[in-house]
């Protein structure tokens, strides 16, 4: 076996920037240019900004009207109005128009009385200096306008013009280099059909940073990917940092046998930290090459992304100027406990939606390569590297990516998985964890979640969700809102060539099932008690995929042959499907909930046509009494 | 006299809003484009994005080290380690691997004890999948990534380009033409050398809509400035609404006599409003033409920015597909009293600082040509329609540009004007408002500012400010920063042409004075007191101006021969000065607020050499005691 770099050292995030910053600050400095000030936008003022003219540039008309000499009118009334003729006694003037001497008061049109094209009267006098707006109101020549270290914003270049600056010193915005590496992977450009000629890894991340470049100020270029070959890595790392001002390598960053990052960045510059106490993203690398910052950033996205936000973002804010911007935080109640290491700070992605009156925050997935948490996400949970964790229903603070306002919009369902809810996420802004029907009703009872899809049988009545309902909440007005009704089937690879008829036939193939108090596992559940067999007679009864396409998932590949699920996810799969039995896949949530505007629309979706629609595209579903409600005292 | 639009409707603006959606909502579509994926940043899905492939596209290694069959481990154990041949038992793998069967299990490198290049012992079993991330663990085929109405962050791009989508389907930029209009208008990339060559006004609001348009998702164009002549302009903008999406004109959207735009959008379009009831921004035209929105914005900065929020926004929002969002709200108590009008709604410009546990909003200048007012707001204070407005101490929202966090760390100043304020702004956050020596005292009192720039004579001790703050602010425990000395003296215009030598000179000149209680004026007044002159004597007495730099620059043109002032302002407009006397400019505050840290922050910046610097290049001053505190129990 090869070797490996197996043990990283790790040191603490705030100990990694610090080190890093005061190598950087030895090497690096922040360029200035000078350019037309239209082309500021979103930059940072090198110096700060001085009007050279005054604005306005002379007294000017602050109305629309006659421009007089004051001193001429003081004889005007209403019983002996005043005749005045242009040229002698005044000129037309418009707002904005210059105001010189001998003219020194402007009268409004509104109160001059036309005589004829060249002569009108007055019916009062006008003081001198009356609506004249005076040589330097708004500006002087000579004052400030606009400190240094200013994010240029359009008022700011607006008035930074007005005061006479054609162009203005700004800090040049920063090249960013980012070099995809990996035999495995091929350009995000080529899609799917890139990916599946050559069966490799989609390079998505290339294209995040990409992004998180420009919001940051910077000019990002993303290069061609290089092969797992150290002097192709070299090469190509010293002509980024020749070209560019900050260089990311991606990935490349861990122990791996092919990981070569570090061993090129020792060579031909210095590594300043490799290993740093955070999760994900732990295996970073902090370098300085050819008098520039190389960043070594690990492949799986999230450790990727947390990653940039904690050590590149920094690097960039030395060049383009900007001031680091502290996330707004909300206090929320944990929906379920998170523990975590002493070893490392670990950032939890979080969703955060308002029920009644707090905000309640459910984890997401937290593993490295979970791109979509970062999606789905409305914030962070940080645990601190000296804390254990959190416990479920403990305050805790959340970084958040939205306004406090935009969460108060957003319906949060916690429970049973559908396809459908991704159908309503499309029209309303949901919240949606997938812990299965028991697991939201718990939820529900937590005061966690203002609904719970859910879609529990019971064995002996046959009904679905009521019996449930009233049991976990004894003694309060709860109520269910219809869902869709759904064939519930087994999944099997296309042309059945195991020849799998009903669940019996699932003891001879390799079974992959759903997570325990899910709906479907209750059903097979019930299913094999019926037929009096012995769950561990299946081979991967203990395999468990926490939705329905993920269970299509994995049948519609090699190792896998069954699965039970809805119909929708065999056919968005390819899979064909033995029916087991239609079931109700239902929304409970507490009668005085019904009255939420985010509860009403999504009551208008589920009843809506084009909602049917979809469901009539997808196949499996029936819909007759979608949107009705069922109250349960 | 010419004709003139003379009397403009308004309507209130949530009618003029509606009025002219319904319109465009009529002839609008917002076109959609699809293109590659990394190019959609800040971009709206104009269709919801679906995961064309699964990610990870196969089972993978979760961990660098062996991939195995998990039923060959079974035996192996610490007392008799099992022996792997590689190729045959084993292959090595890195994360990210693809994991094919045979094999279904990772053991970790740190796990594994190497015999030979191609033998390995493992020393436990491996159960079936360990380390192994399931095809379809991130993104599962066929779900929804992103939804439609999503505006493109770069987290959702890379999930997007992660699941096979290399282009997608997005809102286009919608083009905005910009036409700047008026013979008075010279081109902002021309700067104060234009404007001097042809004695006219610099166009920056072309700049500032520039930016907004950005901003907002948009492509601008600037076009040529059109002169004022009906056929041109009706020429310009039917070219521009054949090439863009939305036109704006400015100015040319009030009443006076050269204001074609309204006469020129009837003949050649619809015009849906003319006149809103909102202040600064009246004179707003909303059109329709070539079937095009054609918006006909006023020419005063401040109009400009308040009607193209009102009214230009919604339409790019209609174009691009974002929402429009609301702005972050605090609740701030107002340091003085606003009237306005039932007539209209009113947009004041707020200064927020902390002061104490409390937001205080200090109004600036409310003219519609104070476009600095822009720059060195925190916010705007809305006053309704129906409002009269509201009272000094009434606690009112302010809608903020700034997050709390950044006016947290604000130092509030209110008082005295030095030009100093503006060099030590360059260093620290700091809002200053300008109401003269005993208005900054008085703010101070009732608690609406931290520090008070103050330079009030004692006429009997000739001490300053000690006695000033003993008397305002009995049994409080307060203090004082000194700031600088420096000399008071006339100003008059370069080679003193009216030979004047002191104030008893003053009666015999155009003279320009400083605000009731403004430091300037009490020494002026005891100066005259002292000579035995009656103020009347001098012409220009009741005229003021508010800050040494305004006093300055009218004293630089024709109309005023002299204003009182400090030396640094008389210099930097280029003007001659007398010296009247030195005087103390310090800062008052309570005892409690030194140990602010935005107060050490400031009191750093007085005692720093590159202040002196400063201050020895402006002239005038002196910083002998700068910093330095005086108790004053």
């Amino acid at each position: 076996m090869s070797k490996r770099n197996l043990y990283l050292q790790t040191v603490p995030v705030e100990e990694a920037v610090e080190k890093y910053s005061a190598e950087l600050a030895k090497v690096l400095r922040a360029d200035t240019e000078t350019k037309a000030a239209g082309d500021c936008l979103g930059q940072v003022t090198a110096a700060a900004v001085f009007a050279r003219c005054c604005s306005p540039l002379f007294n000017d008309a602050a109305m629309d009207g006659i421009a007089v000499r004051a001193a001429d009118t003081r004889t005007a009334s209403e019983q002996e109005p005043l005749l005045l003729t242009e040229g002698k006694d005044y000129i037309e003037i418009d707002t904005g128009d210059p105001i010189r001497l001998p003219y020194d008061a402007v009268i409004m049109a509104e109160d001059v009385l036309v005589e004829d094209e060249s002569h009108v009267r007055i019916t009062g006098a006008a003081p001198a200096w009356q609506h004249v707006r005076p040589i330097g109101e708004d500006i002087i020549e000579g004052e400030m306008l606009i400190p240094s270290g200013h994010l240029l914003r359009p008022v700011d270049i607006a008035a930074a013009i007005a005061g006479g600056n054609a162009e203005l010193e700004v800090f040049r915005r920063p090249r960013v280099a980012i070099i995809p590496t990996g035999d495995e992977i091929v350009s995000g450009l080529d899609g799917k059909e890139g990916a599946a000629a050559s069966g490799s890894i989609i390079d998505s991340n290339s294209y995040m940073f990409s992004g998180m470049v420009s919001e940051a100020g910077g000019l990002a270029q993303i290069y061609a990917p290089v092969e797992d070959d150290y002097e192709k890595l070299k090469t190509a790392v010293l002509a980024a940092a020749e070209e560019s001002d900050v260089v990311i390598v991606n990935a490349g960053s861990s122990a791996g046998r092919e990981d070569y990052t570090v061993h090129v960045l020792r060579e031909i510059g210095r590594v300043i930290v490799h290993g740093v106490a955070i999760k994900p993203g732990k295996p970073v690398i902090l370098a300085i090459a050819g008098g520039k910052p190389v960043i070594g950033l690990p492949g799986y996205p999230v450790s990727a992304y947390i990653d940039f936000e904690n050590f590149v973002l920094p690097v960039l804010n030395m060049l383009t100027g900007r001031q680091g911007t502290n996330r707004k935080t909300v206090k929320a109640v944990l929906s379920k406990r998170l523990v975590s290491s002493l070893k490392h700070r670990e950032y939890v992605r979080v969703r955060v939606g308002k029920v009644k009156d707090r905000f309640v925050a459910s984890p997401l997935a937290r593993g490295a390569g979970a791109a979509m948490s970062l999606v789905k996400a409305d914030g962070f949970c940080v645990i601190p590297q000296n804390s254990e964790g959190f416990e479920a229903g403990e305050e805790v603070e959340i970084e958040l990516y939205k306004s406090p306002q935009e969460l108060g919009h957003t319906l949060v369902s916690i429970g049973s998985h559908d396809l459908i809810l991704d159908v309503i996420a499309d029209k309303i802004s949901l919240s949606s964890s997938h812990v299965g029907s028991m697991g939201g009703l718990l939820a529900l009872q937590r005061g966690e979640t203002t609904i719970a899809p859910t879609h529990l049988l019971n064995m002996e009545t046959g009904e679905y969700n009521v019996s449930y309902i009233r049991e976990l909440f004894p003694g309060r007005k709860m109520a269910l809102i219809k869902g869709v009704t759904r064939i519930q089937g087994i999944m099997v690879k296309k042309g059945n060539p195991l020849g799998i008829k009903g669940v019996a036939d699932l003891t001879r193939c390799r079974y992959v099932n759903r997570q325990k108090g899910a709906g479907t596992r209750v059903l097979l559940d019930y299913k094999l008690a019926q037929l009096g067999i012995d769950p561990a007679a299946i081979d991967g009864y203990d395999k468990e995929a926490t939705t329905h396409m993920a269970v299509a998932a994995l049948v519609a590949r090699e190792d896998i042959d069954a699965g039970m699920g809805i119909e929708s996810a065999a056919r968005a799969m390819g899979l064909d499907f033995i029916e087991v039995g239609p079931e109700e896949y239902d929304f409970a949530l507490a009668q005085e909930s019904l009255a939420l505007p985010e509860v009403q629309d999504f009551i208008a979706v589920l009843k809506s046509e084009d909602f049917h629609r979809r469901l009539a595209k997808m196949g499996g579903y029936g819909w007759e009494r979608s949107g009705e409600i069922v109250i349960i005292d």
